[in-house]
């Protein structure tokens, strides 16, 4: 049998974590720097970024945020105020201790200028903010302060990979303070409704809903909420985070007011965030051995035309059709914004320039010649189809529809990547199974493409012990206790009562 | 004589530097943090900049740019590649030199895990820009290369001042590759325009255009332009900068290219940027005595509704009425966007709502009781007229010219500044009238509030120490060579032929 030919090599199958690198790559999304961790976003994957941003932003100002700016670097001090804080990231942060250059004897370029006190670069603001926070907060008509942050923040990652894991990331943090703990509790169930939402309705990323337990909790945080997706190779990818933070924050840096009763309280604090990391999840989500699918809402360009001729005479009239049929499509309006569309006018040979975009996962490309323009019509393909399945549509026919044709590739992707979790999640009542599960992935754990078995649903008693056990024998750790909870039942592995079941899974 | 009340204490007759330092407190732009030099940008400064972002952004895609990410960190030996480069630099840079904080024996954190090679904090782009742009360059046909980044970089400034100098800093900066000089320059000089036509048009901050003097060249530049606004103290501030580098990072950074004739050819590269100092900028063009002035294009809120009322039973009627006001403006539109409007419902008395609204440079404020609503008006005032001048208006007549009294009020804060400026800038001829100009302020230099002389123009035959002394004696720089030329004539100070008239002035 003939192997197809893909425009990504090597295929999931073949290598699955060497394919994750190429699809990047084919999409010019981003790339490796000289700086060890560090990447460059490149245009396509920034502009991407971009179009996440604003939709999420969107949504943080519509539940009453405003965004706010906070410094770079943490002064050591800080980072310390709360101890299990600390703890959790001093381990592996950016340490700048000089301020000045000199050149050396040997026109060796040497720190000079010793701080006194060094400061980190953020691994995270909870305690910069707070102490803005304590100087903000005097009454408690000043609450709630809702705040959020845009920034770049850097974690000194031993093994990184582009977008999932790099020393340095973007990312937005939330910071809020509250009167009183429901009214907090209330703000970080908001945001991680915030956060499904987006991840469901903008990436098209089918998204589970719940609670981390206390070994994987923020280090700080009273309790952690998170989104879960299944990807591709079925680990869990940890999509977003809503802490509820109680009063710890609020006690290490002296957020107090006033309450209407006259009584001065600590403020009930929340901090929820999400990175980058969610263009990874969206590569290892929708896309496939010709690279990238974007979907429809997000995409830079939801349709690209790219221009088929043969000849100077040629190129005049078809250049002309494309650029008219281009500003046809962007007075149509999709998701309540015009249509993305661009002419590829670049110098290159059209197939080259057809798999350029089927790589960058443009969800509609179209080829445009002297014979569609006799008949005035357009050659279309979706990339949620095979690269080869194209089709003549009457142009009038294509621009009037193209809003519904966008949707219904969005709601494709969504329906394919919800019936692939539900595929590769299993119930399970017994730990044997549960073991057997785990430890028979469809493809051995040292293959260049592991495989994993998925997610597994199952009752669970919650002791810590036996969670760090089952970590130990099968690399796998309860993702989360969805907030849908199932009915109640027995811990197949203690046999104790448990209130619901929990998620399971190998995770990134 | 009564002194008038004023929302700011001191004036800018009393105290300039604690004015602007008030202003900035007064309208909770931003706030000096615990980290030295760096600057925490509170919600209303960080929306002001969104939406200069916003108008900056629109600008740079129209020109053709992509924005894309680079690593926050440089190597020492990328600074080190291009020679006046890392001088200009290596004095004022924060170094990163371990990645870990662990516990000694007195519980106190102390950075180990020292890097081989120190990594500094980003305090400009090119060189690790330049070392990806030679990845990405291989043929003609990868140019232009076209890229902006909106980031933050890190100085370290030993004297700092709120939004003009602080140690870290947000900005864009262009970074652009070319097959030709002549393409370069026209690119250096069309951001050029593009930053005159965002300071003149949405800031309504008059500027000059022209090229800086040697001594004030970007370190690694060829050619150097600004845009340059004199400020209320009649300093100038250079207001965004546009650099023609030459071949020189090219060089360094082995940007090269294949070029259509079949050579191999370096490229020649552009850099530009304007930093959060343009808020600087706009604060101290516009501002008064009772705090910020908002240009409208610009301003967070362009209208705010202040609800006044003395008993529950007014409260309701009241609040309703505003509400459906506020909801009349935003479907109006004024440059190209809905009408910004807000109802001020804090539980606050009406008169601290007002002055803090005043303070804050909102452009329209409204303040509306049941008198008004018997009337079906609106109360209404002007940023740019005194606070207590007030004008009742019929609701629907407001409603239906707010874009127009908007625009009326950015045209006017723009013909403001260009009269002002125009106030203070003498041309002169004579040496001597050149140092009396200068040397005798209106207020002595070592006043609270050290007014300058303003801006002089006068012929310059160019030489480099004869700017030094000038400046040695007088702390007055040549601020630009005016791209809009004056007649050649004769320099003051040499006697020898000139081209043109130069800029000279104070500077920030």
């Amino acid at each position: 049998m003939n192997k197809t030919r893909t425009a990504i090599t090597p295929t999931r199958a073949e290598n699955y974590s060497e394919w994750y690198q190429q699809v990047i790559a084919g999409a010019d999304l981003a790339e490796n720097s000289p700086v060890r961790g560090c990447m460059i976003i490149r245009p396509w994957g920034y502009t991407l970024w971009e179009n996440m941003q604003r939709a999420l932003d969107d949504m943080f100002k519509a539940t009453g945020h405003q965004n706010a700016y906070f410094p770079l670097f943490i002064p050591l001090s800080f980072l310390q105020k709360e101890a299990a804080h600390v703890e959790g990231f001093a381990k592996e942060c950016a340490v700048v201790t000089h301020h000045r250059l000199e050149l050396d004897a040997d026109g060796k370029l040497v720190p000079t200028g010793e701080l006194e006190e060094p400061l980190v670069v953020r691994p995270t603001s909870e305690t910069i903010i707070g102490d803005a926070f304590a100087r903000w907060v005097q009454s408690y008509r000043d609450l709630p302060l809702l705040i959020n942050q845009w920034a770049n923040v850097v974690r000194w990652e031993m093994r990184t990979r582009l977008f999932l894991r790099t020393t340095e990331f973007l990312w937005q943090e939330g910071h809020t303070a509250h009167a009183t703990r429901e009214e907090a509790v209330d703000e970080t169930m908001r945001m991680l409704d915030v956060y499904a939402d987006f991840a469901e309705n903008w990436m098209a990323v089918p998204v589970i809903k719940g609670e981390k337990t206390a070994g994987e909790r923020f280090p700080g945080a009273d309790r952690t909420f998170s989104i879960e997706a299944m990807m591709y190779d079925r680990k869990a990818l940890q999509a977003g985070t809503s802490h509820f933070l109680g009063q710890n924050f609020a006690r290490a840096s002296g957020i107090q007011f006033l309450s209407a009763g006259g009584a001065q309280e600590f403020a009930w604090t929340t901090s929820w965030g999400v990175s980058t990391r969610l263009i990874g999840g969206l590569i290892m989500t929708h896309s496939d051995d010709d690279g990238f699918v974007l979907p429809p809402k997000l995409a830079p360009q939801q349709v690209v035309i790219i221009p088929i001729y043969r000849s100077d005479d040629e190129k005049g009239s078809v250049l002309d059709y494309c650029r008219k049929l281009a500003a046809e499509l962007r007075v149509q309006r999709y998701n309540d914004a015009p249509v993305r569309a661009l002419v590829d006018e670049r110098e290159e040979r059209g197939g080259e320039k057809v798999w350029s975009w089927v790589r960058k996962g443009v969800p509609v490309r179209l080829e445009i010649g002297p014979r569609d323009i006799d008949k005035d019509a357009v050659f279309a393909a979706r990339r949620d189809r095979a690269p080869k399945d194209k089709q003549s549509i009457a142009r009038t026919e294509f621009v009037a529809t193209i809003a519904n044709t966008l949707q219904t590739i969005q709601d494709g992707l969504f329906t394919k990547a919800a019936a692939y979790r539900k595929e590769h999640t299993r119930v399970i009542d017994n730990r044997d199974e549960f073991y057997a599960f785990f430890a028979s992935p469809p493809v051995a754990e040292d293959a260049p493409t592991p495989i994993h078995a998925g997610f597994a649903l199952t009752h669970f008693s919650g002791d810590v012990d036996l969670e760090k056990k089952i970590k130990d024998d099968l690399s796998v750790t309860v993702r989360c206790i969805p907030l849908e909870k199932s009915e109640p039942g027995t811990c197949p592995f203690t046999g104790k009562s448990s209130a619901q079941r929990v998620v399971w899974a190998k995770a990134y």
